[in-house]
Formats: structure tokens, sequence, C-alpha cells
């Protein structure tokens, strides 16, 4: 019980760090970001970060790893919108 | 230091969760997806409701609330997206 409950805990921690991806790719293969909300990058991204910092005050590796990884894809698309607000 | 730190965790926590409201408002309010990763939002809106049962088998409120809270605008921009896709 313990197991399958702990494989679905990993399970939800790969799909939500996953998701960004598709979208960071999408964003750098097609250039278009205007149905991309500004507010939801800088929240999300500065959210990410300080998850990240969180984990380290923590000592929580996962948490660290999993923001980490996360935090790239979301700053790609960031970049990208806040280039094309200009 | 401990209060601080716990404010650390729950000012990311807000910061994450709040983030997925600006871009379902957006997408109601624009109806558009062009720039939305259909993939990013279908792994992501599973990830959260996967988040959702985990919480609920450990016991843990606030890993519900918060993906609870989040599942909805998530799920409202991956419906946009799934109709516009058609």
């Amino acid at each position: 019980m313990a197991l399958s409950v702990d494989l679905i805990g990993y399970v939800a921690a790969g799909l939500t760090t996953a998701s960004f991806f598709p979208q960071a790719l999408k964003t750098l293969r097609t250039g278009d970001t205007r149905a991309i909300s500004l507010g939801m990058y800088t929240l999300f991204t500065s959210g990410v970060a300080l998850w990240f910092v969180y984990g380290y005050c923590v000592g929580d590796g996962p948490v660290m790893a999993a923001n980490l990884i996360t935090l790239l894809p979301a700053a790609v698309v960031l970049q990208r919108k806040l280039t094309q607000a200009r």
C-alpha cells in the first residue's frame, strides 16, 4: 500500500515536472507567445525559484531537484515572452 | 529561522498555485490558445489531479488543497485548448 501510494506521488511529480518541456519546445520552435500569460510565467518562475531556495534551506534534495528541472523550461518561456512583450 | 524558512515555502506555494489563474483568465478572455502547448496541459492537469489523489492517500491537507486550487485554472486552459484543437 505504502509503495503504491509513493508511486502515485512519484508519477504525479514526474508529470508536473515534465509538463513544462513541451511548452518550452513549442515556444522555441514557433516563437509565438501571444496566448501565453506574462503574469503566469512571472509568478510561476519566481515560485519555482523560491521552492528551490526552500528545498535548499530545509535540505530537501527531491524538492531542489524537481524545481531546478522545472526552472529551465519555465525561464525559457518567460524570457521569450518578455522579449516579445517589448 | 524556522519561521522564515516556512515563510519562503508558503510564498513559493502561493506563487506557483496562483500562477495559473492569470493564464486561465487570459485564455477565457481572448479565446486564443494557439501558442499554448496541448502536451503541457495534458501532462500538467493529469499530474495535478494525481497530486490531489496522493495528498488524499497520505492525508496531507495542504497538498490536497493546493492541487485542487490549481486544478481549476489548469483544466479550464486544457478544455479550451482541446476545443480549439478539434
